[in-house]
């Protein structure tokens, strides 16, 4: 490793076409030094590490047997893609990744002609690939070649499915690179992933095909994809014991499994296999976190590990005595708490139970965790099915991935008016994954539903309270958004206090001016209201709103009856989110008050760190302070 | 028929424990009873006519085995349970099916207790049966049998593939029962129908381990369900040429195909497996519109036929000449138009090219149309993909079906600006589909998005001409929400007009109020303030918006200086709507005018006809009339 730092060979590539220069004989050291260049990369900028190191080998042989950008990869769930981006042109910035104005965390055609497609949510490369083969063809062009990278995770994805369901209706010649390494960020679970392992055992008949087919290929005896067609079905002939394969069942044909970090034999695979006509399936075997022997041993952990000590694989973890607790943790505390009470509550995640902290549930409560793979569709409606039947589950999915399970929370949840909580993790600006995962749209998206509450906390012990709350009888779809990261005291395992539905609560007196909060901006206003209650003689009320559905019409009326302006502030889309909700009550009820909403406004935020993000949009402290001033002042 | 219109064992029948006194030799008698009886019923009260036919044995049977509503059957797309519905105490009221205050058209736990989960939309039954199943199990019960009955249609949909995944995860009995008709309303498309029917023509090897196994289980060589197992895997030895079978890779036990119309047959295999341990699928082939000759031969026009004469099987359509069109028919025709002009246009539809009339475009060009199966996020990634390679494809979903593809058009289109058209058919209120059906929640869900065009026309001429602009150089993501049934004006294809994108209109000038639509609600506004005129000095003005995003901030200034107070109104959710939209530009600009929004209030609206269901929520004519008179009066 320390020779390969030098990336004698990766320092020569700074496009596919150089890459293309190299031997295949000197592809495994450009793997290497790939590798050792991504540790060394992440071990000081922090970022999805396990992942992109168990591609490396395969993005090497992508790009050295396509002929990119002509050709496209899309990767899905882009966070293994860091690889790509350093073959691509991107290897001198690429300290930058994920920063603000730095290098996008995943692939971002504005940013790349590299990049094909927009890939932060699992499983929409085939279906995406899928749209490409068509229309290249359908245009005319039958030589531009597609391949979708797609991981055993993402699979279990309802759109995976659909994409798989749907290739053999037109003609095309994808390529389905199934990046199998039993891992999502979590173990996959579900009957697929406990297939692909079983057609992995079954190596030996694959193997044979494939090399089978190369023998007779050489020798001259198979000339054409027909000739090959029926070689295989004489294997399968040969040795129908084995189970045939599910991608076949789709019509689309399956090579494979191959070892994911023989970069050689990729090499040889693809440019076999990629001309051939139709729909096709390579299968590979590969470990996450290949090449870093703790990442290997622990690849959850080593998802995105943050910074390290490269050499001796030490996480240089920040102390994080005397903080307060991540708002994930109180969710994955008070749960197990919660459950310890009251035998009915369950638990349902879609592969996120790392993430959001309800692995705590599963460890002390086995049978009523349930981890439903990168499902959030599925998740909702099983879990309303549970609810259906009295049982209390708490399903829990970052804001940003249950726009998923929009129509699930309507038809499934809601309609039925069932008795279940839906916790949205990840609400707000999310920080360095970016535009792709800010959980910013559920509030206009979901207070238009009836039947639904929907809250968020303004602390810790809210959560927790709101949580508690949440799994009493009768209360119906109850919707908790709270935010990534920290939340504002240390002190919070206090004992529960049911909090009222519907009811929101003064922080702070004042006479000159109201802010409404709904959520953790709250904090940011009461220290904005600290600073310009020091510099002026104005005194501005805080009211934290807790709901925004049913929202708090009587606190409202009272609020009317005081000030003439207000200010709103949500962590969420300005159009039509809580600041519109109060703004519809006032008119509603002829309340003749201004209302000044703060939120996100009309566009896509880019990735940076929160804070940077939250200036960015004008929601941190000074932003308030300036808009308060500008208001009272 | 004639004979069992006397329904001789149907009228006896007032619940499930009735049916289950019948000898299993008057079963046969009870289906064409009940047939009969749905023949009868449906040709007067028009309703989903193939589907019910199509599962009359299998109801029957269901009903006969299991103890309902102890054990619970999920219907997936609840079309189909006409005749669970009429063996489980409905009958009588059976005609009022659809109809306001009458029947839900769908299964509804609040109707029965034997509707055991809601079921307007497809693919979400085996999510929930696998939910109640564990729930169930995990609260001790672990003899309540849960059936999901889903159709092949229905398993294009990737929740369906999420949940089949999740099956084998938890301890859990369910039991699928696959109704393969080859049909959704149009004919099954995808890998997965063509598999469906391989297992079929291959009825040998499955006929050889069902009936091999009832022959063992008699002569006493198989007694429990290890034996089951090792039969299972002897057979496969045994005939090994077989293709295995897709539901058993996701180690779910397949039975079948059997025939779907052998009551008896049903009944007996129904009772044998009933009682197996652990997932399982019984797949039945049945014909969609079984027993009534015409909707054998075409089902498609069959799915819901409107009202027929039973004996003769002629369709009473009535005289359409001289009527408006239907707003798909507008779709339909000028997509076809557009097509003939612009190479780049593509179709695609999840599941209803004839619900939306772009069979129109797929019998002119059938290599630009593209049905992808009930997979409505596919249909907009798919798009997407498309769209990325230079096509602009169109790509329609009724409203409320598009809640699916709500992270799709966000993630894989809106964050790309890429060129291509969602059309949002049946927005509004649908009528006698009831509350599963309304597409009221778009406006609100889809405002919020950045880079998103959001369009609807106030008539036939306006989204013909919506159309055209949309499919015009750099247009980005542009939605156009369309209602069901007829538009305004008999002459329509006028030559294209472009639109200017986020530009209303004033269709009346007025003094006194201004009335400010969006979409065709804006001609009943003009009805009203027609007889308002007439019977008052009051003028009013009416200005068609024609976008809610971007909206036009110039006319609402207009507006805004000329008026005091305004009406907006909107065939939507009011929460976060079209009304809230002119309410956050007229506070965020200053402009002191109160604005009074009609739309639909927060509550999921019931079935009926369409204009009664308007004028339940207060927006017919009469309702818009009386809200002028208490401004302007």
């Amino acid at each position: 490793m320390q020779n390969s730092k030098e990336y004698k060979l990766l320092n020569q590539i700074n496009s596919p076409a150089d890459l293309k220069k190299l031997e295949i004989s000197q592809l495994p050291q450009l793997c290497d030094e790939l590798r050792a260049f991504i540790i060394d990369a992440l071990s000081c900028n922090p970022g999805h590490f396990a992942s992109s190191l168990g591609v490396v080998e395969l993005t090497v042989a992508l790009h050295y047997v396509y002929n990119m950008p002509y050709d496209r990869i899309v990767w899905d769930v882009g966070h293994q893609a860091y690889g790509h981006k350093i073959l691509t042109g991107r290897r001198e910035r690429f300290d930058t990744n994920r920063k603000f104005k730095g290098i996008s965390p995943f692939p971002s055609p504005a940013e790349s002609e590299y990049d094909s497609f927009v890939s932060g949510h699992a499983s929409n490369s085939i279906s995406a690939a899928l749209g490409m083969a068509v229309a290249n063809r359908l245009q005319g062009d039958t030589k531009r070649k597609i391949v979708a990278v797609i991981g055993d995770g993402s699979l279990t994805g309802g759109l995976s499915f659909e994409g798989l369901n749907n290739m053999s209706s037109s003609q095309n010649d994808t390529m389905i690179v199934l990046n199998d390494n039993e891992m999502a960020i979590d173990p996959v679970v579900g009957g697929l992933s406990h297939y692909l392992t079983q057609i992995t055992t079954s190596h030996f008949y694959n193997k044979l095909r494939y090399k089978g087919y190369i023998l007779l290929r050489k020798v001259g005896l198979l000339k054409d994809s027909k000739g090959l067609i029926k070689f295989h079905n004489s294997v399968k002939s040969l040795l129908a014991r084995q189970k045939s394969n599910i991608f076949e069942c789709l019509n689309i044909r399956y090579f494979g499994p191959v070892d994911g970090h023989d970069v050689k034999e990729l090499v040889r695979i693809l440019t076999t296999i990629k001309d051939f006509e139709g729909p096709k399936v390579l299968h590979i075997k590969t470990v996450k976190g290949k090449g870093f022997e703790q990442a290997e041993n622990a690849p959850t952990i080593w998802h995105a590990p943050g910074v390290f000590d490269e050499n001796t694989g030490e996480r240089k973890i920040s102390n994080n005595e005397h903080q307060p607790p991540l708002y994930q943790d109180v969710f994955g505390k008070t749960l197990v708490e919660l459950a310890e009470k009251n035998e009915k509550i369950v638990g349902v995640t879609p592969a996120m139970p790392t993430g959001c902290s309800m692995n705590l549930l599963g460890q002390k409560f086995p049978n009523r965790m349930f981890d439903v793979g990168i499902a959030e569709g599925h998740a909702v409606t099983f879990s309303a099915g549970m609810a259906k039947e009295g049982l209390i589950p708490f399903c829990n999915i970052y804001s940003s991935f249950a726009q998923r399970a929009y129509d699930n929370i309507i038809h499934d949840a809601a309609l039925q008016k069932l008795n279940m909580v839906i916790c949205l993790d990840r609400a707000g600006l999310v920080g360095n994954d970016g535009a792709t995962h800010h959980g910013v749209f559920d509030i206009p998206a979901l207070r238009c539903i009836p039947n639904l509450t929907i809250a968020s906390p303004m602390n810790e012990c809210e959560l927790r309270n709101m949580l508690y709350t949440a799994q009493m009888p009768r209360k119906g779809v109850f919707v908790i958004r709270y935010p990534r990261g920290r939340a504002e005291n240390e002190d919070w395992q206090h004992s529960f206090d049911e909090i009222p539905v519907g009811k929101g609560v003064c922080v702070k007196q004042g006479d000159d001016l109201a802010i409404l909060s709904f959520g953790p901006l709250g904090n940011r206003a009461f220290e904005a209201i600290a600073e310009v209650e020091k510099s002026t003689a104005k005194t501005i009320a805080l009211y934290n709103m807790r709901f925004v559905k049913p929202i708090d019409e009587a606190l409202l009326n009272e609020i009317a009856s005081k000030f003439k302006t207000v200010i709103t502030i949500e962590d969420g889309a300005l159009k039509g989110g809580f600041g519109s909700a109060v703004m519809e009550f006032f008119e509603d009820n002829n309340q003749n008050v201004q209302v000044h909403r703060m939120g996100i406004p009309d566009g896509f935020v880019e990735h940076g760190s929160v804070s940077e993000l939250y200036q960015l949009v004008g929601l941190d402290k000074q932003s308030i302070i300036k808009t308060i001033k500008e208001i009272v002042c």
